[in-house]
């Protein structure tokens, strides 16, 4: 529906009762906010720590903590809900006004729940459940009930708040925790870069010109400055894993169907017969912290409510105690690696070797990635009525700039149609046997390959995530894990001259950008992934 | 390819190989085999009984064990492999000259292999596997290695036999299984009367002028001559269910995905984008036979050979305790049950009433099952290439009589399409939360409903299999249990003067046919609903 409001206006007024929700004393003085904007090169994750907002309590609970270690100290009672919420609700205000990460502010609601909490363990003597008093940010699709769910498009700014939850929050919520924040996305969700007309673009703590990534971006650059100590995205290309990455946490996108996906807003048509589905995976600061959300989350039965979820319980697994048979996945010649992220593969495998594990090459034995990202967008592109144009258009918005890097050029004159889409499930399913097979002939435990062939980039550069949508089309879980940074200084040895990066390689730019490895388990084996993950932090030590 | 032979000389050819592979003292005598024809009320159950051909002891081992029976005396070496195949070899071969219900014979092959199992018993000291020594028969599509997969079209006959086996193949051979015969499908196997120009009309045993059902109908025919004491089909809308319904045997549809499908000869177009997929179940003699196949497929980690697979191992889970609770669903208006069904299914929930546990009907809860079933022909229907007619076409060979009967007016003039398909996702969505909430809200541990509005009826009249299809749409596992028989006698007070029967009841015509009822599991529960089965079989007691 038009508004007679433009857009501008529609939008600037959704932003500015959003901004209102941010007590006074919270806000940031205007010599630091000076610097914030998105060709800064500012490196913001200390300011929380110095602009003398948080209490040095708050600063130990939102930093020196992983989610498991607060669940610990709450459920001990050591930690009031309360004053956990409000630290992470203070240090997320303060990653709003840096990087633009929230959508939906709930502090409010959010404090009166913890308090809620604190008094429920009080009376009963113990918590409410796993995730007692545990802040959760969700990115903006979720449904919270009585709260807006925009996706960052202007029409959606008039639609009423939530009348439901999401199943997920549902279970959240019966679980314990306190949802304090949603979180920015991109406009249609189908670019890497987090920025919509609605609540603009979310920019990375670790360098404010680069991209926080997307879909789930709000979330990554609110985990990175602490706002918050779990966060949950949704991926269908890589979009609770490219955040991570470019910010520097942890993401980990399970096997379709195993988180309830229901009751969300979707940017899209529903009933796509994509063969390629999009899931529900937890954003954090360590492997066990993606554990506990899986965990707990399985173990609330969550099929009794979704008919779309997989009825299969959350199994019990021994942590792995032989060396690992690890895959390798290094590049695809259409996307070579830039210098930093070459060293980090090739750091991590060597650390990974030292440490007893076999690293399996697996170069030359799969379809070209690139080629197999093509087939994927496809799949995405299968809406002859093309919904999230006319969500654009119902609101008078203009496209965001990065939605024009995200395309391939070979898909240009694209019309999806009933008989290629056979063809395509024929395509795909060609390539989950070429996967299958090499990880059943090598005895694999999982794949380690990169997350994208940089780190974090320029805004609106990133291009197409092909290294993440190779586990959607095939299914398979996969993780983001942060390790180590950009460095000119020891990236000079990986530069190659005789190939050409996409997007460039400049080093000046990226300079202390995280970076990362995916690293890929088998489909429906998401328990046996987290022994894994544990394993390569422990190798990797990697921090967040 | 066209061939130069017309269609029926092609058929002719291959139908009389087959024939040789019935030794001679094998053969029944004319007099019996004049009355072997499709319009002959004749019942041939006995006939393997009391012709002579089959010792005291072939009669013994086809006629008293079920499945688990024979595999506890074969593993103790009380029963030779070589016996208990030469016993089904032989009964199978009488089947096929009553019924018609054999596509390949490897009687040969197969008691070769028992041979080698004797052996290993004697050398090893212990069976191959869980499955040591049983001979299991295919549906006709399931590759062998070396035998043909022509599924009924005669222009399949000039394809090679098999160069690979079937997934399951694989895993039943690994397991100790002797795989003696493959059994006839219809025509496109999309409907209920198993003929088709190759190998021509399936006949039920029960009664010769009735359909043996379909597509699975060689197997229905086959088991309930006792010629196999377990069988193997797919199911995408009842063909694992509607052949042992009108034959009086069991028969197991899982949740999709959980045996492996692969490398099998479709009868139509890979990589449908159809949202309802089809799967392979077993058929028997008993609960605990359709559980011994799950179980002993789903040990084998049979994600290991198929991509396809879901990778949810076989759950141990305790015998139901409690009384159950079932939901009823009686009938749908469009297709009101016949008078001997009515009865099945009054008695059959009086009986479990009885036996203490709740009945919790569902009527005027749920949409139309008939409309149910015209979304699932929609998904059916998707191919535009309409493949199955081009095989036809190749083959040079006509419709069989029933296709005519298997489609729905309402969809004379449709054609899929892309954008419908999304329509239809949504539609499906819509109806799977139903009955998702009917079970959740109703702590329903099955549901209880038809097989079928009738009994097995004469040829070419059995038209839709609306009450069938249901599960598949809701991707649920169901089972068909055999519980009662036709009697015009008892049936009379059943029969409804205010209501028309279609197709029309004829209490003559299907004296003595089997009835049944359905009972429908949870999804991805397929290992609760085994444990459902066997209380209800307690109750019921059917006899195979």
């Amino acid at each position: 529906m038009a508004s007679d409001k433009n857009w501008q206006a529609i939008a600037a007024s959704k932003r500015e009762s959003n901004a209102a929700k941010i007590p006074e004393a919270w806000r940031l003085p205007q010599d630091i906010l000076k610097d914030v904007h998105n060709s800064s090169d500012k490196n913001v994750l200390d300011i929380p720590r110095t602009c003398g907002i948080l209490t040095d309590q708050e600063i130990d609970i939102t930093e020196k903590h992983d989610a498991t270690a607060l669940l610990e100290k709450l459920a001990a009672g050591e930690l009031k809900a309360y004053d956990v919420t409000l630290a992470f609700c203070k240090r997320a205000a303060l990653a709003q006004q840096l990087t633009s990460c929230l959508t939906e502010i709930m502090f409010e609601e959010a404090l009166a729940r913890a308090k809620s909490l604190d008094e429920h363990l009080e009376e009963k003597g113990k918590p409410m459940g796993p995730l007692h008093g545990l802040p959760i940010s969700l990115k903006d699709s979720f449904n919270v009930k009585g709260v807006q769910a925009t996706v960052g498009y202007v029409s959606f700014v008039s639609h009423p708040p939530a009348s439901q939850n999401s199943a997920l929050v549902d279970i959240l919520l019966s679980q314990g925790a306190v949802l304090h924040c949603k979180t920015n996305l991109p406009q249609t969700m189908m670019t890497a870069d987090s920025e919509n007309n609605v609540f603009g673009r979310t920019l990375n703590p670790n360098r404010l010109s680069l991209t926080a990534g997307g879909s789930t971006g709000g979330e990554g650059a609110l985990l990175k400055m602490r706002g918050s100590p779990l966060g949950v995205g949704t991926d269908i290309a890589g979009s609770v894993r490219i955040p991570p990455h470019c910010n520097g946490v942890w993401g980990f996108k399970p096997t379709v169907g195993r988180i309830p996906f229901s009751g969300k807003t979707p940017p899209g048509r529903m009933g796509s017969p994509s063969s390629i589905l999009p899931c529900i995976g937890p954003m954090g600061h360590s492997a066990r912290d993606l554990e506990l959300f899986m965990k707990t989350v399985l173990d609330c039965d969550p099929w009794q409510l979704d008919e779309g979820c997989l009825a299969v319980p959350w199994r019990r697994v021994e942590p792995v105690s032989k060396p690992l048979r690890l895959g390798l996945i290094l590049e695809d010649p259409k996307r070579p690696l830039h210098p930093s992220i070459m060293r980090a593969m090739r750091t991590a495998t060597d650390a990974l070797r030292d440490a007893g594990h076999a690293i399996i090459p697996l170069e030359g034995q799969y379809p070209s990635i690139y080629e197999t990202a093509i087939l994927a967008w496809k799949f995405f592109l299968l809406d002859p009525a093309k919904t999230p144009l006319k969500y654009m258009k119902e609101g008078n918005e203009p496209f965001v700039a990065s939605l024009a890097t995200s395309r391939f050029p070979e898909l240009d004159n694209y019309e999806p149609n009933l008989n290629d889409l056979f063809d395509m499930n024929v395509e795909r399913r060609k390539i989950m046997k070429v996967y299958h097979d090499l990880v059943v002939q090598n005895q694999l435990d999982a794949i380690v390959m990169p997350m994208y062939q940089a780190t974090a980039v320029p805004h609106d550069t990133y291009g197409l995530p092909i290294y993440t949508v190779l586990p959607n089309v095939i299914d398979y879980p996969a993780a983001a894990i942060p390790f180590l940074k950009a460095s000119k200084d020891l990236d000079k040895d990986f530069v190659r001259s005789d190939i050409e990066y996409l997007p460039p390689y400049d080093a000046d730019a990226v300079e202390g950008a995280p970076c990362g490895i995916q690293v890929v388990g088998k489909p429906m084996r998401d328990e046996v992934l987290m022994k894994v993950l544990k394993v390569i932090e422990d190798v990797l030590k990697p921090t967040t």
